[in-house]
């Protein structure tokens, strides 16, 4: 099948092997897919990752034990958990975190930039009629989005920034908003902000960001946003980190510990609450897209999204 | 009056100013003070301050516009806050985190490393007579530990490391077991490890802890405990930081993100907590006295307080 493959260097192939589906698991022909900035890390060394990178999708399953999954438009939770009872992370609901876990597309399973991909059927997702592809394929950065609602409770009240006017950025500062939050954007690109301006989000130059904030949430991906963070929120407020990058920052962490600062490190959700977001219709995230490429191009929409200019790149399979 | 006095580097004068009060303030005569690793770290650069340090006394007020305070033995609450009731958080009985308050022996304030020391009368609690002199000077420190009960609720089925098997981690250790918790203590050095076993604290060296803790409580005192407290708690625990150190060291936050870990800056408490466990006698914290020196040794003092063999120096005014 046609892929892009990480084997030091990413590189397209048309001559990637056929993905097999052990029982339990269901081939799923990739309609669309996403390009994240995991995705782009990787191609830095994160997670030290070889084989098909992706992770956010929407595809038709094409093989599948499960009569109910069969056909059907589906998107897929990316953690793939042992499932065992044994396991306290599965019993408790928890395959997130599932120790010996694979990941699509990032750790010991081939992900989305490709022809077909395999995942448990558990993992599987109907999507609903209402919802295009170009919407469902923002499923899973969304549910990470939704994870920080489980996490902490974020009050219409409260002052909150975002940090990054990136893809994550955006997604965070929509989602909110579809919630009756009013965040803050700060970020470094002015024709970014000012597209997120446009869609009704309040937006700033990063470094015009006022101190003080309740709740600051770093999506910048970069190793230096919770020092940034750290500055601009209030003594005993909460910081949501929601970027994994690959390199490390010297970070002083007297700030944290003298302003008793809680840190919240946030990452994959439940896929429910963001298709039901979807399917409700309060969030247009078509606005974000930037870009849709063949595979056959997936080079050039690699590079599409590392520059800074564009939101969201896409793939699609035809 | 006598003082250690730091000025680039730590003296012993004799001839240092005796303090004044402002309307407000008290003047107190120190009886006790505690030598803490934030006084050390201040010798080193920390928060650049210039003046008396020391923050942990027990004394008596001299002179005070307060007839409930004169003559009374006394502990008192570190931050000096503006007290304005526009100030948001003098206003929300947090003038721990006032913006423009001074920090006793750390912050535009002198401390407690002299004859005399000056705090407003609001921040002075009288100390009940069944808590002798080398018990109530611990008053502060432990407030700092009670300050996690105020922020995070620890659980007996909990597994709860710390980090750190010096004055601190100690403290904290002693006060966790007080309150039906069963810490683990993870240091480098093997005699105090030996002497906390004694008091009935669970030790291991810091190398051979293993993963997977529920909560753990960095009081090492070093930029790297952040790094290490990340490898040693399990996804979605919790993290709280007591140590602040004057150096920044290298962090990938990336599993911070992954493992969804939240961290809980924790500073000063209030006293009224510490005061009470003090006075019900639930915690025996006269075994972690290493020494007392008199003021005029307050060199020396400093010195033994920097041996790694040793857990609490004292100073006393005569």
């Amino acid at each position: 099948m046609r892929a892009l493959v990480l084997d030091r260097e990413l590189a397209f192939r048309r001559d990637y092997p056929d993905p097999a589906a052990t029982p339990g698991e269901s081939i799923v022909r990739v309609e669309m897919a996403g390009i994240c900035g995991t995705d782009l890390e990787m191609t830095r060394g994160y997670m030290t990752f070889r084989g098909v990178p992706g992770h956010e999708f929407v595809g038709r399953v094409v093989e599948s034990a499960r009569p109910e999954l069969s056909g059907r438009r589906v998107v897929g939770e990316i953690n793939a958990a042992c499932g065992a009872p044994t396991c306290r992370w599965c019993h408790a609901g928890l395959g997130r975190h599932c120790p010996t876990r694979t990941v699509l597309g990032i750790l010991g399973r081939d992900g989305a930039f490709a022809d077909y991909l395999v995942l448990p059927d558990d993992n599987l997702l109907a999507v609903p009629d209402s919802i295009p592809d170009n919407l469902a394929v923002f499923c899973e950065p969304l549910a990470a989005v939704y994870e920080i609602f489980e996490q902490t409770r974020l009050e219409p009240s409260e002052s909150i920034a975002i940090l990054g006017d990136g893809r994550l950025g955006a997604l965070i500062a929509l989602a909110l908003g579809a919630e009756g939050l009013t965040p803050m954007v700060g970020g470094h690109h002015r024709d970014k902000l000012d597209r997120l301006a446009a869609l009704g989000v309040k937006v700033s130059l990063e470094s015009e960001l006022p101190p003080g904030f309740d709740v600051v949430i770093d999506a910048s991906g970069r190793a230096a946003g919770l020092k940034r963070a750290l500055e601009l929120v209030r003594p005993r407020g909460r910081l949501i980190l929601k970027s994994t990058a690959a390199d490390a920052a010297a970070l002083n962490l007297a700030p944290l510990v003298v302003n008793e600062i809680t840190v919240i490190g946030s990452r994959c959700g439940r896929f429910a609450p963001a298709l039901d977001a979807l399917a409700a219709g309060c969030l247009d995230l078509a606005p974000l897209v930037s870009a849709v490429f063949p595979l056959e191009d997936g080079m050039a929409a690699m590079r599409a999204a590392s520059d800074g200019s564009n939101f969201k790149v896409l793939l699609r399979a035809t």
